[in-house]
């Protein structure tokens, strides 16, 4: 009988995944259910986007370039310019969305066996792609209590051992919505060249940092040069999750040189979402104005709203649009399940995301929730409602 | 100072990408060049599928399922069960072209160090995948002399060890044109049954097969349901290698669980090249009669034009776009070379790929090339004629 490999059998299932037939089901049973485990944004997609694609109108719908289209290569180089990072079109290779770049990422410095360094609670699919290429993640463990910071220096080298080779982050931060200071990113830097590792900083929420905190991109520390890989993405930058259109970045032409070489392997992105993508990063900046305001208040609204519930709390999350909150149940999984089972207040009831899936250890994440505030005031101020009643009415596991 | 992983250092450099400066040079010089050395047909695609992009205008263009977008896998499926072989939407798993359902089959089947059979010459890229997986591709020899015909079972399990997972071919075969026998198919699905492999069974040239002659698929074989993985694609169907919308396809549902788990990593494939290629897939059948007999013809002309010079020979391939011509050369990457550098007839020349990349010891390729017949009857009558100059003229290593 045929086995499938250990990496097979490894590989995580969505934490997620396993509520999606119960939101079925309660949707069937006629509820509104609010959506807060997906960082899928309601904001609008740049039209000039969109148009790209009513536009396309070629009788061939051929090859491209493996690295990525030529005029998408420079418009990802001229949006880094304008951002104050130099970074040249030939630094650039593009990828099927951000996860593409944090598999070649992992594959260009990690072999089997190795071990690359991870914050959590981290995206979890990081541990998918390192399940996948054979790599050991290794969590350094952050706390709610400082808001998720970077771990110290001490901590951090005690996970640091002969097999380590990156040390891959999120900043700011999915699931934390943490942003890395300028000193936690210099920290960084200085622990990469003191121990020989590779950055792999994951920027694709750069432009999503509130009170006008500033993000720091690893692209600007002094190792850029020799030990940095970017991995960045327009899905949640302009809201097009959907074109699946990312690159990986690298200002060491060893890297670059490998990433091409990946590239080549699987012939090339995808042609017309690489034409939309063009239009998306020819974007001014000023779109983002009225997108940041948006999505700070919403963080209020929500932040606001949860730490006023007894026994709630979370940090105020400088950036990106997720917050780890602190429940008081025992066992986020089966309270997550039970708001959609068990639940509903006025016919609505919430979907979030269990933190579980978001530690190496599921145990550290069994007391939170990752939730994504991707709706609008209006319907987070509902959602706090809704969940304050749920705390009341849920029995415990 | 950083160092690549093995993998990285070991990720094999496209064997036609080094000609590239050539080419483009050779064209800066006023020349004309046939490109001979990439399946990108010239055939249009389906205008449904443009139209698809065109059509496009939701507001916020966002993640669809990982599994591929229902309609897309029930599209899918019903193309299958056109073809007379049962394949259920939940048996789809779509994926980012054929390229990724190939990398999620060696990594569901095999762990580092794992080894997993191929015929060579074989497709370039299988290599770049499995060094990508830490995986070893051990390679049986087919010859041109009975026309790239599977090897025979002797020489199949000579190569069978405690470590070999897995078979993958490719039938109608890129480079080398063949098609398997049903009698070739069956020996396959014996052979795996006995020593417990995994078929992978790259099957995207299925339609494009000539001379009456009938394609197998190993869907069809006794141990379908337990061991076959299926790699499919819409890139060469229908001339649509841009979008990058592929599947892999398993009876087995803990395969299908594997490879479902794995898409769940990288979230979802492109929602409007899914769009377009459920256009694809709803083609009729008759599509295929005009680009079948088209290639047909194509086939002919070169092939009788090349073996009708001294010295050059080429079995007549009953399936793809591509032959496998040995040339009365020492050095294929030389003489492909110096087509671009040294040598012009009335202003033109073609560039071929040096068979050397599709084999494990590249020296078995060295009087070798792969000619994808991609380009009109008019256009390969002239190209022989080019080539036949070029081997008069080329001065040898």
């Amino acid at each position: 009988m045929v086995r499938l490999s250990t990496r097979a059998v490894q590989m995580p299932a969505s934490p997620i995944r396993r509520l999606v037939p119960f939101a079925d089901a309660a949707k069937a049973r006629g509820l509104h259910v609010h959506h807060l485990n997906i960082g899928q944004p309601d904001v609008k997609t740049p039209r000039a986007m969109i148009e790209a694609y009513r536009r396309y109108d070629e009788e061939v719908l051929a090859y491209g370039p493996s690295q990525g289209l030529p005029a998408l290569r420079d418009a990802i180089s001229a949006y880094y310019q304008g951002a104050g990072l130099d970074v040249t079109a030939a630094e650039v290779n593009v990828t099927f969305g951000g996860s593409e770049a944090v598999q070649f990422a992992f594959g260009a410095v990690a072999d089997p066996g190795d071990e690359i360094l991870v914050f959590e609670p981290f995206y979890a699919n990081y541990l998918g792609f390192a399940v996948a290429a054979g790599v050991d993640l290794v969590a350094v463990t952050q706390s709610a209590d400082d808001g998720f910071a970077l771990p110290s220096d001490a901590d951090i080298e005690a996970k640091i051992g002969p097999k380590t080779k990156a040390i891959v982050f999120c900043s700011p931060g999915n699931p934390t919505g943490a942003v890395y200071s300028n000193e936690e990113m210099q920290r960084l830097g200085a622990l990469a060249e003191k121990h020989d590792l590779v950055l792999i900083s994951d920027e694709v929420y750069r432009e999503f940092a509130y009170d006008g905190v500033k993000v720091t991109s690893a692209l600007s520390l002094p190792c850029a040069d020799a030990r940095v890989v970017v991995v960045d993405s327009v899905s949640k930058r302009y809201s097009a999750c959907g074109a699946r259109v990312g690159c990986v970045l690298a200002k060491n032409p060893a890297l670059t040189d490998a990433f091409m070489r990946m590239c080549f392997a699987r012939l090339c992105p995808a042609t017309v979402d690489q034409l939309a993508a063009i239009e998306a990063y020819r974007t001014p900046p000023s779109y983002f104005e009225d997108v940041v305001r948006e999505y700070q208040a919403r963080r209020d609204v929500l932040v606001d709203g949860l730490n006023a519930i007894e026994g709630v709390s979370t940090p105020r999350p400088a950036g990106a649009f997720y917050a780890i909150v602190t429940l008081p149940v025992e066992d986020s999984d089966h309270f997550a399940q039970w708001l959609l089972t068990d639940f509903s207040h006025e016919q609505e009831t919430v979907m979030v995301a269990p933190a579980t899936g978001f530690y190496s250890v599921p145990e550290l994440g069994k007391q939170q929730a990752r939730i994504a505030y991707v709706l609008n005031t209006e319907a987070l101020a509902r959602i706090v409602e809704i969940l304050r009643a749920a705390l009341r009415a849920y029995p415990g596991v």
